[in-house]
């Protein structure tokens, strides 16, 4: 069976829609109600009401990957797991995007069509807002009182704290910081997406699936799926910022080229990025097809889209 | 027995000296080296060589209070998970410090002694270094392949993220940024404090407690212990900002009166806050004094000292 035929049976739209609306209550629920001066309301500007959610999606695309259990109750907390990390790496991205928006780092005055936060409500608060987003992620992934056990809460933490700290996005935030107007090789530059944004979407597959219990197996096929769609992703949106317009990409296009980035586009051409994103979707795919894993639908069909630009 | 007989017989600069220097070498190997771009170096600024870490040896005072196990093996490891949960913290204050010195924050150049974090490294990389501590708090609460149980873990994570987070240290700093130039009474200048400084400080104590694996009774009386303490060492704090010097202070006194932040001080004048804080000395002390808990000197000590103007 190939990607096509596979994706042909399978109505990503309906299930995203699905997915997304849980997401969205997940979100807004978790989002504290009364959190101190105006917090509340600046952290759901920041989070809800936006983006493709091309995270939380992969986190349940691989958690059906894995999911068999017939106890009701397992069953239950196993999806609220996989709900809760799906809000904390939301939580985790829009954290990034209030700081990376901010005027001492890419200065962006909109963010999905609206002013950025910094413009809305402030320095100070978008700051504050961003540490706040933070923390909440570690809270949505241990709640109290919980029938998900506190040993998966700890393996989450780890799990996802390692993906935005140092060694994943925040560091890649570095590299990217301190190579503006620098030539970059290849390697250098796959490696700063890796870290920058790979690593969070490696571990949305990875946390997703380890919330349906998967085995080691399972986790390292699933490892590849999510590196190889990651580093598409980025090509992808080098891509996209050279050729797309502004109500297409919710953002300004082309900063990266006006601020002199280096990028996948300005490094290979056009061309040569879009076939790098083709053999990255074939790599991602592949990982999956080669294994006896079934209910791989879901995660197939958002990474042919991925590279189909539409996220 | 009082406060004074207690303190008398206990060594409290000994103590300290062993476990600060324990804390330091911790936190020197759990900043990872080879962070990209310059990380480490930013990391290492705003971590090391400074402060009075307060945080990590009421940790470490609080995990006295519990340990009583025989098993070297399970001592080991528990050990190891309240020098874990002092680094945390330690790393999330430093976080807040560098956060909070930036210019759309309080636009401070000096933290103990050296140059802020900004004016030496730029904001973007004080804004990111900020944000990667946080995230580095999580990932050393959370080893892999360590004895310390993932449930454990998952508690600490749980704890330390709602101390940091909008309803703790974030949130406090909300309600300080939006209540500059306001006369707030007594209780909400308490409940700002309780959130801004209390909850980790609190939090310190609490986790330091759940590392040695103590009883929720334990856990009540530290967390009265460290809910006024933390209060006590806001109200000291507002004392020392328009009685000390710079030298003493490691920062820049009568900051907070010239930038019209209500104060204890502003609010009771001086004598009563004064007052104010050897009543929560008394009060911190009577919860572990009225209790049949056994090794509580270094706790008794360090709250003493805290009132004593020393931290």
């Amino acid at each position: 069976m190939n990607v096509n035929q596979l994706t042909q049976s399978f109505d990503l739209d309906s299930w995203s829609a699905k997915g997304l609306a849980e997401i969205e209550t997940a979100l807004n629920k978790w989002i504290p109600p009364g959190a101190p001066a105006n917090l509340s309301e600046v952290m759901k500007y920041a989070v809800l009401g936006g983006g493709k959610r091309l995270r939380s999606l992969l986190v349940l695309g691989a958690f059906e990957v894995g999911i068999h259990h017939q106890d009701p109750l397992e069953s239950a907390w196993r999806r609220e797991a996989a709900l809760r990390v799906a809000c904390a790496i939301e939580l985790i991205h829009a954290y990034s995007l209030v700081h990376d928006d901010m005027p001492c780092m890419d200065n962006d005055v909109i963010r999905r069509g609206k002013p950025t936060v910094h413009v809305k409500f402030g320095e100070a608060m978008a700051l504050l807002t961003g540490d706040t987003l933070q923390a909440l992620a570690f809270e949505v992934l241990t709640p109290e009182h919980s029938l998900i056990p506190d040993a998966l809460q700890g393996k989450l933490c780890g799990l996802i704290a390692r993906a935005a700290g140092h060694s994943g996005m925040a560091g890649g935030q570095a590299i990217d910081l301190t190579s503006v107007g620098q030539v970059l090789s290849e390697a250098k530059l796959s490696h700063m997406h890796q870290l920058k944004t790979g690593a969070l979407l490696e571990a949305s597959v990875l946390a997703g699936a380890m919330c349906a219990g998967v085995t080691a197996e399972t986790l390292a096929k699933l490892k590849i799926f999510g590196s190889s769609l990651g580093l598409a992703f980025q090509v992808v949106d080098d891509i996209l910022d050279v050729t797309a317009d502004s109500a297409v990409l919710g953002k300004t296009p082309g900063k990266d080229a006006d601020t002199d980035k280096p990028t996948y586009v300005s490094l290979m051409g056009l061309d040569a990025a879009k076939h790098k994103a083709d053999v990255l979707l074939v790599q991602a795919n592949q990982a999956l097809l080669n294994s006896d894993l079934t209910h791989t639908d879901a995660l197939v069909a958002i990474a042919l889209r991925v590279v189909n630009r539409s996220y």
